[in-house]
């Protein structure tokens, strides 16, 4: 069965995706697994930060209106009436020219209104008992940090959505967040198809090769933060495949097969659409490489049949697949990051339709400049090895040259980008 | 006992620490595993990639010489003799006016030179016999992708210390890399000081703060690619605390402390490093916030001993710990992302002394813009939500205006960067 496809936009098949909503999913992880998922729920503060007025320097605490009349010649002695470690309240309140010596953290005493730092003053003992003197004046307020002044009880201080990094981590530990409600991993699931493929643990044999696509796939499911599982490969017969496809929806939200999607003789794919009752949402788009990438829904869950072609498979997944991995994750900004660039050498190849073209883009004295991978043949692995970006060649040019500015999409990025297609999906036909 | 500490400039501090060097530890992982890591061994191709000239389309192979005649109007039948899936044989040699219907993968059969694509071809049965014809010639070597086009038998394709993305699985995939030799990653213990914290699953208590800094850590040590070990917090015995040390050590490579390390009475860090016979490299910096850091080393070990403070704790790491972590692990740039940006908004603030300004980096027409998060005091843990850079703004100015060009370090970049303060050393004491 040869099958007639009708390519559609780049910008209108990724939309077709994103228009799929997964069910929302959450579960709560422990704090110190929290790190890099989003949160599933807003988080108001349950308290003030600081909880209590405290001293933000090491030294003693006064009553301010006690040192009004100190100066360096007459300098004014305080009665050291104890100590406060942080984590400690002092219980007595504080009187005249009394002083209590402070550490970080701790509580102002009852009585006290200002702190004067250890470096300004000068102790000494009598009788027995511990003295302090200062030789200036300080204001009522000076070096208190207040109760409230970081934040207020009941502030929103992070919505759902938030990603979890350290900076979060340490207001979630703030607030009692030993364990966090987090959007669940999408599980997705990789089915590798060709009978020409061997695991990388088997030896060569003539005429195969090793499966290289299901384990980069697989990389590229970790990067997108999801969950992967791997069902091998499938079989030559169809109904078996058709069993694996079922048994395997039974455990994901997205399945991803690679392969056996050109347009030959043995694609078992529009079959087992078929078979399960998936309605495809496109089976081609106008680009290259990746124009033989089908999308399919049933039931809640998405099936993606990538290329076969390494780099096809590659930027297939990137542009299609990531996406909706990274919202059902609770991602506002899912889209691969885009930014424009300056072109560092010449792309004359010409083609009817937009290029994601592999390769490295970096910055120089401030600017983005990307440089194509020198050999872009689509089945070329070594070219993926060190791109860091897509560079975008909308199609109907007769070629780009060095310095003409272009649209990246950064690989490497975890900030993503909301919608990146506007005023571009008709020029990317 | 109160300590003097002679302050070193931060280029000089980041060098003390990266002139520790580990011992290299190398370990095995699955290639599930590897996406993340560096390889720790040279990878070198030990066969061509293709292995073996293929078909990169679906089509008939052909001996070009046999359609030198087609044209169309007189089209050249060929005798269809078989059909060839990848991963499988043609066994006998193809002759006159034969062809082979072949698909995507397949290796080219004996005799063939040209591959015509599927769409070129028109084909009919005649007496139980396939046969296709086309209407133009082709010449020898048309569609075929050929053995060692990509990549050459030998070739280094892979150095040491490569950073394993997704392109780097296929290639180790396709050389049979089931297991991958990777830089072990670095273990880091943390251990938190301080009499006021309680963990985050306890309740609040007069005078007592939730322990934030050391879950803070953990997820910079985890987003830094680094093994947590949490060793709780420190009693306040001076002798349980070097034990707890001692321990500690038998398990990491470097063990950071959080808090205690002011310069005050209960500050018992020093007494420690003394008691297990570490050697401090520096025990103050001159920037702000987190001047009070200590770094110290012992037995191929090192100790840090970061700031109770959020920002300063914060800071600390990312400037000294991160890069020696990413070092051990086999990155070649473990230092931040250091790119010039444009100044968002004034930062009036003088300073004697060089500041990391935690705030927000992003592009506007492919411009780095840096924009100073509100709120800067070095206690405010809700700064840190939103930062995802440190502002570098030099000390000894009066202060900094919207539009000047400044060194910003990236905090969510994995790339990172080569040895970032040469020519600033001395301009950032």
């Amino acid at each position: 069965m040869v099958e007639r496809r009708e390519p559609i936009a780049v910008g209108d098949a990724v939309q077709r995706v994103m228009e799929f909503a997964f069910q929302e999913k959450i579960e709560f992880v422990p704090l110190l697994q929290a790190h890099g998922r989003f949160l599933a729920e807003e988080v108001a503060a349950d308290d003030d930060v600081p909880a209590f007025n405290r001293s933000p320097y090491d030294g003693y605490a006064i009553r301010a209106i006690d040192s009004q009349e100190a100066n360096s010649e007459d300098p004014v002695t305080f009665h050291v009436v104890g100590e406060i470690g942080a984590g400690f309240l002092f219980e007595k309140e504080v009187g005249f020219r009394q002083a209590v010596r402070i550490m970080t953290g701790a509580p102002i005493p009852k009585g006290c209104d200002a702190v004067v730092m250890l470096e300004l003053t000068n102790s000494f003992e009598e009788n027995n008992q511990m003295y302090m003197s200062i030789k200036r004046s300080f204001q009522a307020g000076t070096n208190i940090s207040y109760k409230g002044e970081d934040i207020q009880k009941g502030e929103i201080l992070l919505n759902k959505g938030q990603y979890i990094n350290p900076g979060v981590v340490a207001l979630l530990a703030t607030f009692g967040y030993d364990q966090v409600p987090v959007f669940r991993k999408t599980i997705v699931g990789v089915i590798a198809t060709g009978s020409e493929l061997l695991e990388p643990s088997e030896s060569l044999q003539p005429g195969k090769i090793r499966n290289s696509n299901a384990y980069m796939i697989m990389a590229q499911i970790e990067r997108a933060g999801a969950t992967v599982k791997y069902f091998g490969k499938f079989s030559d017969n169809l109904n078996q495949c058709i069993e694996v496809v079922k048994k395997a929806l039974q455990e994901v939200d997205i399945l991803i097969t690679t392969g056996g999607v050109s347009v030959g003789d043995y694609d078992y794919l529009p079959a087992i659409y078929e078979a399960i009752g998936a309605n495809v949402l496109f089976n081609k788009v106008a680009m290259r490489p990746g124009s033989v990438t089908t999308v399919a829904q049933r039931d809640g869950q998405l099936l993606f049949g990538l290329s076969g072609n390494p780099s096809a498979c590659y930027v297939g997944f990137e542009l299609f697949a990531r996406p909706i991995i990274r919202e059902a994750q609770g991602s506002k900004q899912p889209h691969l990051r885009k930014e424009r660039a300056v072109l560092g050498s010449d792309f004359k190849k010409a083609n009817p339709f937009t290029r994601f073209v592999r390769g490295k883009a970096f910055y120089q004295n401030g600017q983005l400049v990307a440089l194509p991978s020198g050999f872009d043949k689509s089945s070329a692995v070594s070219s993926l090895v060190e791109a860091n970006a897509l560079i975008v060649l909308p199609g109907g040019s007769r070629g780009y040259e060095t310095g003409m500015q272009v649209d990246v999409l950064l690989l490497e990025d975890l900030q993503g980008s909301e919608w990146p297609w506007n005023n571009i999906v008709k020029s990317y036909r």
